[in-house]
Formats: C-alpha cells, sequence, structure tokens
C-alpha cells in the first residue's frame, strides 16, 4: 500500500497505518508528514480532559455526533497514558464500533505508551497532524487529566474542555492549579445529578482565584448522556475560537505550541543519538578503560563521546 | 593566585576556590582536573549516609579525629542537596570550626544546590576529584539517605556507612530497599538509648531479606558523641576495603562508576549546549516562523537545530 497517496486519497486504513508507523519511530512516517505539511491548519483540534468517569467518551461522542449532523469529519484520538497497551481505550473503541466508527465521517484511534518510541506526545502530535492531513474537520483529543505528560498532550488542543461531574467536593480544591489553568471550557457534566449547581459555583470559585487574563472560561452544566447541553457546548467552542483570533491570543500560542513542539523533537532525536550510542559498548568500554588506565580522565572521556556524537549526525545528513 | 599551583603545593585556598569554579561550571576548573586527573585515585571514599538528626556529621567528625591520630590528612563533603543555598551545612561547619576545621590536616566543605551548574552530582565528582589530587588519604562524603541525586553522589564512595539510630522502628520498613543496598556497614548509633539491639536485630532481618551477594553488610552499635564504637567502624571500613579489592568487586564498582559519571558529563554537556540554543531565540523564532508560514514543517525545524548543534560543537574542537 502508498501510505501518503492512500492518506491524500482519504483512505482510513492509510491513516491508520501512517499513526502507527509513528508510535513505532519509523522515520519514513516523518518523511510522508514533512512532504505533506503544507496541508495541515484546516482542522480544530479540541481537548477533552478530566479525571476517570466524569463521562469524556460520552462528552467527545456526543459532541462528534452533533457535528457530523453538520456535515463535519471527525477525527478522536482517545490517549491513555497510564495504559502500555492501550487496553482499557479498545475496550472502550469496542462499544464504540456500534454507532460512531461505522460511520465513514469518523476516524477513532486509541494510543498508549505501547511501543510509542520518543514518547506517547510526539506520536499524538504526528497523529494529530496525519488526521489533519487527511482532511478532517475536528480532532478531539480525550485524555485522563492527570500527569504532566498528559498536559503536554491536551495542549496540543485549540480549545480545551476540562469535564467535571457534581460532587467534587475537596477533589477540585485537590486539582492542581496547573491542572486548572488548562481548561478553556469548563463542563459540568451529569449536572443532572444533586451538588451540579454547588460544583459549577466552585469551579467560579476557582477561576476567581487562579485567572488573570482577560478571557474567563465559561462553566456550563450538561448531560451528556442525554444529549443535555451539546450544542450549547459547541457554541462555547466556537465563541472561545472566535476571542483567540480576534485578540491574537491564538497566534501567540501556536507559535509557543509549535516551540515546543520543535524543541521536544530535537532533544527526543538527541537523546536517541545518545541512547544508541551508550548500547554501543565497545566504544564506551574502551573509553572507561583508558579512564581506569588514567590514561584518559573523565571529562575528556565525555568530550570523546561528544566528537563521536558530533560524527554520527554528520554522516546523517 | 596560581590555583594549579596553590593546589599541589597543598594550599587549602587554592582547593576550595577550584571547588567554588567546578560548582560555578567554570571550564578552567575541569582543565585544571584534566591535567591533574593522574593524581587521582590515592584517597578512600568513604560515604556517610541516614535520615536527618541520626547524627552522620558526629560520626564522621569522630572518624576523621582518630583517622587524624594516625596521621591521615582527611577531606570531608557535606551534601545537602535540599539546601539551595548550603544554609544548615554552613551552620554544622561553624560547630565544626572549632576543633576540625582548625586542622590543618583536615578540610571541610559543604555543597548544596547553591550555583552547581550542571547538577549537584558532577560538582560533588569534582571536589572529590580536587581533594584526591590535594593529597588526602580519606575523604568523607556526608549526605542524608533520601531522593535520587543523594544516592547517586553516595555511589562515588568506596565504602558507605549507612548511621541509623534505636526506635526506627517502622521508619526501617519505609526505607526503600534502593537504600539499604547501598550500605556497605550499618552502624547504630546513640545505641545506649533503649531498642538499639532491636533495631540492629531489623537491620539485619532486612539484610537477610534483600542481600543476595557473598559480601555481607556488618552492623554495628556504636556511640558516636562517646567515640563508642569509632575504632570498631575503621576496623570494619578496612575489612570491606579488603574484601572489595580481594573479591574484584571493587573494580568492577570502579569501572560502572566511571562510566556513569562519563555518560552524565556527556549528557550534561550535551544539555548545557541544547539550552543555550534555546536561549538563542533569533534562531529559535526564525525558524518557528517558518513552521507557522508553512515553509517548514516541525521535523525539518528539529532537523536544522540539529546541525546548528553540531556546527556548535564542531568550532567547540
Amino acid at each position: 500500500m502508498d501510505i501518503k497517496a492512500g492518506l491524500l486519497k482519504k483512505d482510513k486504513r492509510a491513516a491508520a497505518r501512517l499513526i502507527s508507523m509513528m508510535e513505532n519511530g519509523e522515520s519514513e512516517a516523518v518523511q510522508i508528514i514533512k512532504e505533506c505539511y503544507g496541508m495541515t491548519g484546516h482542522a480544530r483540534i479540541i481537548g477533552i480532559t478530566g479525571a476517570p468517569g466524569v463521562g469524556k467518551s460520552t462528552v467527545t461522542d456526543k459532541l462528534a455526533k452533533q457535528l457530523r449532523k453538520e456535515g463535519k469529519q471527525i477525527g478522536i484520538i482517545a490517549v491513555d497514558p497510564t495504559s502500555p497497551f492501550t487496553g482499557g481505550a479498545i475496550l472502550g473503541d469496542r462499544v464504540r464500533m456500534t454507532d460512531l466508527n461505522t460511520d465513514p465521517g469518523v476516524f477513532i484511534r486509541s494510543m498508549g505508551t505501547r511501543g510509542a518510541l520518543g514518547g506517547l506526545s510526539k506520536a499524538v502530535h504526528g497523529a494529530v497532524k496525519i488526521l489533519d492531513i487527511f482532511g478532517m474537520d475536528y480532532i478531539f483529543i480525550e485524555t485522563v487529566g492527570v500527569g504532566q505528560s498528559e498536559i503536554d498532550i491536551v495542549k496540543l488542543a485549540d480549545t480545551v474542555i476540562m469535564v467535571m461531574v457534581p460532587g467534587l467536593g475537596d477533589d477540585i480544591q485537590a486539582i492542581k492549579a496547573g491542572i486548572m489553568e488548562i481548561g478553556d471550557i469548563f463542563a459540568v457534566n451529569k449536572s443532572d445529578r444533586d451538588g451540579a449547581d454547588r460544583t459549577a459555583a466552585e469551579i467560579e470559585a476557582m477561576l476567581d482565584f487562579n485567572r488573570s487574563e482577560e478571557y474567563r472560561p465559561p462553566v456550563l452544566n450538561i448531560i451528556a448522556r442525554d444529549n443535555g447541553g451539546i450544542e450549547e457546548l459547541i457554541r462555547l467552542v466556537e465563541e472561545h475560537w472566535e476571542y483567540e483570533n480576534k485578540s491574537g491570543s491564538y497566534k501567540k500560542k501556536k507559535s509557543n505550541r509549535l516551540k515546543a513542539e520543535v524543541m521536544d523533537i530535537f532533544r527526543d532525536s538527541i537523546m536517541r543519538t545518545v541512547h544508541s550510542m551508550s548500547e554501543n559498548t565497545n566504544i564506551i568500554n574502551e573509553l572507561i578503560q583508558k579512564v581506569m588506565d588514567k590514561q584518559l580522565d573523565p571529562y575528556s572521556a565525555a568530550d570523546r563521546l561528544m566528537d563521536e556524537f558530533t560524527e554520527n549526525q554528520r554522516h546523517k545528513f
């Protein structure tokens, strides 16, 4: 299969294959993305985050279905950094299979840490670009809102929806300010439960305390299961998007995002070379023996490794 | 002051200055150590570790005084990675001033994270080499036994004395196996207190459980304040040293240690270059602007940074 041609012909299998190649750290995948990079920038990227059990998948599904009614093409990336095998996420896919995944305008992909050479974040960045090139109008990144790696992933999004549920109580206090700060919109799901208004009020109080910017994230009560508030949520996403563009903060955000991504790829590429060098026991052992014999000091041995590194890189180009 | 000449003439101020230069990441310090590296390998390096309050400083002081009686030259490096200003350690120095530090055969230095460019571990490695070149017979590295950075530091030692006190009880259980494993000798200090024998028995039980090697760390009750058990402790250090040499495990340990150190210096040097590149906003901003304008993709931008990196390194040599 010609992956690149398949991707451009909107073949979902080609997209799926390319994402796998990206996960496996195959340089051919990077090559294809490089060649098609000019086609990116069309998709709107929406992050859906929140604690386990708040109903992130349901929110994503309902949003996706609503946008499908408007004829939009949808990509969904369900990220589970805690799973080495995306086991949970695969189960999630099965459940979804019945409705969303049979829709030709929807592409769903689970991503865990399994085989994500160079980090899950890099693979997810790649997958987003692939789905953007594919021609998706909206790409959802769904991830549990815990840990630095997930915050890094969700920073990819143009708009981040933080999903919560009533009765979190002290949990809201426990949520680190850093996590609250990545939410552009707060959705209190299952808001037919007791305490929904109180949870919303607590979020508002957190926002009073934490946010200093001009934009104030709206807090919306929804009942995703029954489609309650889903249209309103889409409207808030649009409003956020308009604000970002009008205020110029989108451009600044995107530039910072690209900078972080480029530095990540750069560091990762360096660390991979360092790692493969440390696996080359011949060179290392020879150097260490020289240090043991006092023919060389540790600093000069490290300098030699740096020469080796530079030499390796020179041969690459 | 000619630092190198001063060091070779056993001028303590030169040693102190050189350690500061090492902490500040000055390349001249590395150059001097490189030139004198052939003179290292004389000193015996003894790690003293344990929880706060177990009496590490007292144990170190008494061991140092005993060894001074035998005419040995002593270096003491008191490491406090938790202190950005070595505040606590400086106070410790003051207390010591009165007796040990006025002894011309003793050199005491506190090291915290303050200004330790390239990491405390690298600075401590440097300080040990400097004191070794200076001509110290014994170098003590005293550090609180918590955290990975301290474990890394104490791994520098030929022999690690783990200091404990009676009544730790559950604390012993709480001590991670990884930390127990770095102890070559266990000293139960303040053993005139209730429960000293029980603590010793608990340590023995831990050792039964954790150690699989041929060498079994001895457990010794001491009362450092009254000099109780200090001579015996020195004898155990000698025994450990003899065992290590006879069994060949010293050579293996030293080789692993050097490998870890060389890789650390190498990684640190790479990361410093990366860091200084990320500070060079001109290059980065230009690249990011190109990515924003779709003239370049993030992967190719990272490749350009790698070229820049290699170019930087090439100019260095």
